[in-house]
């Protein structure tokens, strides 16, 4: 019989397709070393029973108790880190003045090490406590406080994938807040991918340097040709905003005389591993490009609805194969959870669906097919999320990572409504993804380590 | 000096204006023997000291920590107490299947008191604990179980206002679950309006009989016309649904050939004492009834996502003169919580003006002037429920009632993202109604009594 690091028994729930979840009922998990799921195995497997009887009163046996669940750790593919300082405010004006009047002045303060420190333990604590095991940060324009935030991740145990901004263009960046000269832009940001990629030498969960040029209004050419290189040398992630909003969409179209994702393509900026946030006004074309490059878009629900002007046709380019992560934006998004995120992107999805003008009849109001469920929301936070990244998280199967969160319905203060014993698991399921709160969520797993737990 | 039951002393948020916020920084709320606030008290009043001298050492004497604040409770206009059952579950199908594959099994199932204490106790602790102070609430058709849901809410506290349901109309209500006959459904509301109003002899903070007809395609003629009598008889509250979806609203006109609201009326259910659920296909002639008659809308922004088709000009109305408040629609919405629906109905208001169809130019997406604020959607939480019901709650204000959730927001494990002691109160109380968890509600109190806390 095969030595594990760790044993875990329980029931949980994972994406057997976009559409359809997979319920592995009271299934032994089997991790190594790594902090890997090295096998996993039913109750009606040979091995249960054996495994069961040996491990059974051993330390590193875990068995979930009566209404506690796992799910796979959810992957938030876009957050701007900095950004919770001002969560939940300001979201009532549009996004050039919220980003002139609110965002880049508190961005800039994170010259300020001891004020980053601060903020940026907060986040990744308060993510992780939300049950997100992988974060896409986008930090500031400064390579010392973004640095911070990577070796924060390491050290609280969450697989961080961290961009130091790139935002060079003077007329669209303030004179308090933007990289010095296009020069020192990609000379920082080489020396933040090289830093991050020494602390990954010692991080378990893994941490990740990203390309990150803010959005094409921020950058000039220069920088995006000189990101795009960066990214190509290094292997790199890369991330940024596209098609977000009308003026967005617009302002790119006046400087290239084409879409946000042709413009990023010519710069070397969509590849395998980039991540495009919002990116609600691609068309067809844009997603076909998306298709080919392995480009990942990252739907941002909450955010969107202060800043994009619309709801993306989600299930439209899902169909046309693009790969689709979750991330609440914050703070464009005001809400930590990607629980929250993934009911709005349900709700969201309705109304495209459904219209929203009831003045108009009911067969002109929406866009029909537009709808996805709860199943295909999850699936976008979990293994969406890992596919858009290329990596083995988001699934709780053989060879995946075990980040896991346990969710306990049973609890005294905040008990879900589960009357019958036998409730079919596909209605937990749902009564899990829409009523967790994160006082639900009493332990939070990264690569097969304990990184948040409640008493 | 005046001998007060209570003093509380804190920093509080109200609503001034519909769309404006009154901070009431570090005031004295004064609270008498009947549970009312007597006496609001400014730093700069020259009462403030001597009371403060007078009371700070004594046991009535309740001063908030660092961090802590005062909203009024939160009152839910539409709450189904027996779908909490099923919260979260079945939301992927039309309104019309999902009422007769899932609603109409689970609450039949009330006729059973066991099972109906159960879950009774459960909703309302829960909606409790989500600061939820009053709640209108839908039970079953059964008499007994209808009012054991009226001596739950007055046993824990909670200000209930509830309702025997009505569907006698065989065409649209299966055998298994509708009132036997049209007389027996009278018979049985009247009954139960004369069984609450003597519980609420003995119940401080209240409880109120409501008739309640489900909408009009369950009822009868007969019965509609039958319990607009009763309400005249009572003058008791009466709720419905109204105008919700394109297949009801639809019905209505099929049947009387008129919208639901001149429908409602004809059988005398437009009352000052009314409140109707949903309203989205409300045309301004129905507006104009319900100005007329005092009648609410009650606002269900998650619900309509699912079974409204729609997005109701929540701003529109308001301006048109209608009263509206704010419900969960429990469980065609999931949450319990009316910060949640808070939160939605801004965004909601956010889509219907922007428009969701990014294949439509900017200028033809949405409907311009649609969006509401975060203040009103708070508004419509609180003092716009208060209106609504025409009882003194929803403000902290003297001769309102003494109903408050005491929010922390340095709460350990919820803490929410406040960097600087002296940040602007308005950002703060932006920050409470975003990002607010049920956790953070560390205390919840109704007509002078504490009704939840959490250690
Ligand atoms: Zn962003
Ligand atoms: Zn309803």
């Amino acid at each position: 019989m095969k030595n594990y690091t760790k044993i875990f028994q329980g029931t949980a729930f994972s994406s057997k397709s976009s559409k359809e979840i997979q319920i592995l009922k009271d299934y032994l998990f089997c991790i190594n070393a790594n902090g890997l799921i090295e096998k996993v195995i039913a109750p009606e497997d040979d091995d249960y029973q054996i495994l069961l009887d040996a491990y059974r009163n051993e330390e590193n046996f875990h068995r979930l108790a009566e209404g506690q669940y796992f799910l796979p750790g959810f992957i938030d593919l876009h957050v701007h880190a900095p950004q919770w300082a001002q969560a939940g405010t300001a979201l009532d004006i549009p996004l050039y003045d919220w980003l002139n009047t609110y965002t880049f002045p508190i961005e800039s303060k994170f010259a300020d090490l001891d004020f980053a420190k601060n903020v940026y333990q907060d986040v990744v604590s308060t993510l992780l406590a939300n049950g997100t095991t992988t974060a896409l940060y986008f930090a500031t324009v400064h390579k010392e406080a973004s640095l911070l935030l990577a070796e924060i991740c390491a050290e609280k145990g969450q697989r961080g994938l961290v961009g130091k901004v790139v935002m060079d263009n003077p007329e669209q960046s303030p004179d308090y807040y933007r990289d010095a000269d296009t020069p020192t832009a990609l000379a920082d940001t080489e020396e933040f991918i090289l830093a991050v990629k020494e602390l990954a030498k010692s991080t378990k969960q893994g941490v990740y340097p990203v390309v990150t040029p803010r959005f094409i209004p921020s950058c000039t050419d220069d920088a995006l040709k000189g990101l795009g290189e960066l990214a190509a040398k290094y292997d790199t992630y890369v991330q940024s905003h596209c098609s977000e909003s009308d003026w967005e969409h617009g302002y790119v179209q006046d400087r290239f005389n084409k879409n946000d994702a042709f413009a990023l393509h010519d710069f070397g900026l969509l590849r395998d591993k980039s991540v495009m946030a919002h990116c609600n006004f691609l068309d067809d074309d844009d997603a076909g490009l998306f298709t080919e490059t392995g480009t990942a878009v990252c739907h941002c629900p909450i955010s969107n609805a202060y800043f994009a002007n619309s709801v993306i046709p989600i299930a439209h380019l899902h169909a046309k194969g693009v790969e689709i992560g979750l991330g609440s934006d914050i703070s464009g998004g005001f809400s930590p959870s990607l629980f929250d995120n993934a009911r709005q992107a349900v709700i969201s999805s309705r109304m495209l669906e459904d219209g929203v003008n009831t003045t108009l009849p009911a067969q002109e109001r929406g866009m029909p097919k537009s709808r996805i469920t709860i199943n295909e929301a999850f699936y976008f936070a979990t293994a969406g999320g890992g596919e858009s990244l290329s990596l083995p998280i988001g699934r709780l199967a053989e060879n995946y990572t075990w980040d896991v969160q346990i969710i306990d319905t049973a609890l005294d203060s905040a008990k879900l409504p589960i009357y019958d014993a036998n409730e079919d698991l596909h209605d937990v399921f749902q009564k899990i993804m829409y009523l967790t709160r994160p006082e639900n969520i009493r332990e939070v797993w990264v690569q097969g380590e304990k990184v948040h737990s409640r008493k």
